[in-house]
C-alpha cells in the first residue's frame, strides 16, 4: 500500500487505507480501459469493455460517496498491486500479434483486474459490517455485484466466441 | 508479463506464456508465505497459512508436471502483477502495529494473492480445454480447487475470529 501505512493502528485506519487503495485502483482502471477497448477486435468484447468503463466511472463516484459518509475527503494511496496487474496487461496488449489471441489476452487481463477488485471490495464490505457501518457496506455491495457480473460476462464472451476463434 | 511477449503469436504461445507467469508467481508465493506466517498472531490463521505453504509447494511441482506434459522445460517469466500484490502485502505486514489489525490485513493480502491465482488458473484451464488438452486442464483444476478452498478458509477465519477481535 502506501505512505500512510505507519498510521494504521485500528480497523478504522485499515478500512480507510484500503478505501484509498481501491480509489486509486478504480481511477487507474478508468485510464487504462480506453486502450483495452481500442485493442479489442471482437464486437461483443469491445462493447462489454465500453459498458464496464461507464460502470467504473460510477464506482469512482460511489467511493467518493463513501468517503463523504465517513466524513473524509476522497484520497488515493499508491497501489502497487493494480499497477502491476495493469503493467502486465499493457505489456501483453502491445505485444500479441494475432487479433483473436489478443482478444483472449485482453479478457484474461480484464479478469485479473476484476478479481483484484472483487477481493478488495469483499474485505471492505466485511470490515464495514464489523465496524457497524451497514450503510457503507450496502453502497460497496452494489459495486461488488457489478464487478462479479463483469467477470462473468468476460468468461461468457471468452467461452462463446473468443477462445473458439483464437484456436482456429 | 515478460521478455517473451513478442513471441506470442498463437493460443499455444499465450498458454505457455501464462503458464510461465503463474510458475513465477507460485515460486514467489512460496518465498513470501513464511514471513506472513511469522507475522500472523491468530493460531488458526498461522496454521491455515502453514498448510497453504505446503499446498503451494505442491502447486509448483504440479506446474512442472504440466510443462513436462507439454514437452517443455519449466521456466518463469517476470510477473509484475504478483510482484505488486506481494509488495503491497509486505508493506502492510511490516507497518501495522496492532496484532489483531495485522491479522486482518494479512488475511486481505492473502485473499488478493488467491484471487490472482484463481483468475490465472481459470484462464489456463479454459484455454487448455479449447486447445484439446483436457489432461492438462484436469491437473490445473486440482490446483484451482485448492486456491478456491484457501480463499474460503481465509474468509471463514476472518469472519469467525479475526475481524471480531480486531474491532474490539
Amino acid at each position: 500500500m502506501g505512505l500512510l501505512s505507519k498510521d494504521i493502528k485500528t480497523m478504522n485506519d485499515l478500512f480507510l487505507h484500503t478505501l484509498q487503495d481501491i480509489y486509486y485502483a478504480e481511477n487507474r482502471i478508468v485510464k487504462s480501459l480506453p486502450d483495452m477497448i481500442e485493442n479489442a477486435s471482437n464486437a461483443q468484447l469491445k462493447q462489454g469493455l465500453k459498458s464496464h468503463l461507464g460502470e467504473t466511472e460510477n464506482h469512482v463516484k460511489r467511493l467518493e460517496q463513501v468517503f463523504q459518509m465517513l466524513g473524509q475527503s476522497a484520497k488515493s494511496v499508491n497501489c502497487p498491486a493494480i499497477d502491476g496487474i495493469i503493467e502486465e496487461a499493457e505489456e501483453v496488449s502491445g505485444e500479441v500479434e494475432d487479433k483473436d489471441v489478443l482478444d483472449a489476452a485482453i479478457i484474461a487481463a480484464g479478469q485479473a483486474v476484476e478479481h483484484y477488485e472483487i477481493t478488495r471490495y469483499g474485505s471492505l464490505i466485511a470490515w464495514a459490517k464489523r465496524l457497524g457501518r451497514n450503510d457503507v457496506a450496502k453502497v460497496l455491495e452494489q459495486t461488488l455485484n457489478e464487478e462479479k457480473a463483469a467477470d462473468k460476462k468476460l468468461t461468457s464472451i471468452a467461452e462463446s466466441q473468443v477462445n473458439l476463434k483464437a484456436v482456429s
